[in-house]
């Protein structure tokens, strides 16, 4: 198994302007496992409930997303999140959050999975994150997620796993508040302080920012007609992001550019409808086509 | 001449977290002109009052500004803006806006001005750009900037100069007050079916979008760890886009990307210090250097 992802399985309920969708197959590992699964062989580790539908699982199995690690907790329920945007897509308001079976989540990685050199702690309790990590033997790459909520609540668990992170993935407010800087280059300074080697800041509409010791990479998100629902866009990055990551085995610049570009380009494919309605649908051929026209929407020649 | 700008000069008073600075010199046009006068030889027509400081045209003539157009009202008192920034510097608080001489501001293009081949039309009352626009010649590319103000209160006659504009340069939350359209590309192309070519939407600190009918393109802006002060940055964006533009002679794509950049380029020096304290220091080796950096910036590679 060449990637790993630790995070969620959920059900959500979604309103946009566009319309709304219950029940909804959604959960930061789905999203993520579902994005990896273009470009390597993935692995899920998360909880569900009795609830969890058969054709769900079906199509996670379709997509070759090995399962081992996604655990059925008998008379469980899936952890449920209800959301609603408004126009402004950038900003998720939650209505409700059931635990249900997250409440007791205690990852425990499958021996088979031990050696994974991939790593996503994807945004549950850092914790948990941490616990994944003891399990794992050797991993090459670790990246992590985080929200605001254990900013606040968990801070020093938090500061205690990012030095055994080498990619910290995080939002503009999120990196905001955990720095205590405005400015998000010096913020991004601050953290690589602290142990990741990479900050990968993520913008939302505007795009990512990846920020080393060295070197600052900026990508746009891909310009779109019609967003239906950014739900898991940012765990859909992170899908591409690993997934081609995984697939290159190269840590080189270049290499970490292609992949931030093709966790833009997947997240771009995961909000034109909801849930994981386009991801299903997705085919490679596809990929590749927007990543060139990622190209040439961002490309310009010297003077 | 190759290129004139309508506008403001004006005396601002600026507070940011990171300062003040009371009666700096200011303007659309002001900071248009510094900005292409690295470019190009670029004429400015303006207003000023009596009270318009000797060393404030100097700064303008030692950048070789042809201030012909530039007019003195005697007794008269030039345009004040007083403004504020918050530490998210894309949105400036406005205090108090004396219009003093620029309320009867009635441009006249000095003859030896009317064959310009690249006009720019700051943000000013449509109907003042309009009638510039009425005795420059045969101008081979008009751009245009406008405001919110306009859009509510002259929005018949912003419309009416719409289709005489080859390039909108408007804001996100004005492209969406102008259209109605939350969408940029839709907004885009709806303004696109009213007569202009080109659209750039500039989103302050998250860069540009440049939609012509057939392709996007989309530029970050340049990640500075400190900004100190970003009035200007869009007049001065618009400055090294024409004054590339009008240096070049050329309207290929390529050229248009190019220009886009140095836009970017001269917006992210003049943010780096209050007033034109950046812009009047600037060498043009550094403005190369920093296009480069651009590259560098948002280069990756194919798959």
């Amino acid at each position: 198994m060449n990637l790993l992802v630790v995070g969620t399985v959920a059900y959500d309920s979604v309103r946009t302007p566009f319309g709304k969708k219950d029940k909804a197959l959604g959960g930061s590992a789905t999203y993520f496992s579902m994005a990896a699964s273009f470009f390597t062989d993935v692995a899920l580790l998360a909880v569900v409930g009795e609830d969890f539908e058969e054709e769900d699982r079906r199509l996670l199995e379709e997509r070759d997303i090995d399962l081992r690690g996604m655990t059925a907790v008998p008379g469980g329920r899936t952890f449920r999140w209800d959301g609603e945007y408004g126009y402004d897509l950038n900003d998720a308001k939650t209505l409700k959050t059931d635990l249900n079976v997250l409440a007791e989540f205690d990852p425990v990685v499958p021996e088979a999975l031990k050696d994974v050199p991939y790593l996503f702690l994807a945004n549950i309790d850092p914790k948990a994150q941490a616990k994944v990590l003891d399990q794992v033997r050797h991993p090459k790459v670790v990246a992590a997620d985080t929200m605001n909520y254990w900013i606040t609540h968990c801070r020093k668990d938090l500061q205690d796993l990012l030095p055994r992170v080498h990619i910290l993935l995080i939002n503009e407010a999120e990196i905001r508040q955990l720095t205590a800087e405005f400015n998000l280059l010096r913020a991004a300074q601050k953290i690589l302080t602290w142990g990741p080697k990479m900050i990968i800041i993520k913008r939302g509409e505007y795009g990512v920012l990846k920020i080393t010791g060295d070197a600052v990479f900026a990508a746009p998100a891909y310009p779109l007609e019609a967003v239906f629902d950014p739900t898991g866009a940012g765990d859909t990055f992170a899908g591409g992001f690993m997934g081609h990551l995984a697939a290159t085995g190269s840590l080189e610049p270049e290499a970490l550019r292609q992949a931030i570009v093709m966790g833009s380009v997947m997240a771009s494919f995961d909000v034109e409808d909801f849930s994981l309605g386009r991801l299903a649908q997705l085919e490679r051929a596809e990929i590749d086509k927007r990543y060139h026209a990622f190209r040439r929407l961002t490309e310009f020649s010297d003077l």
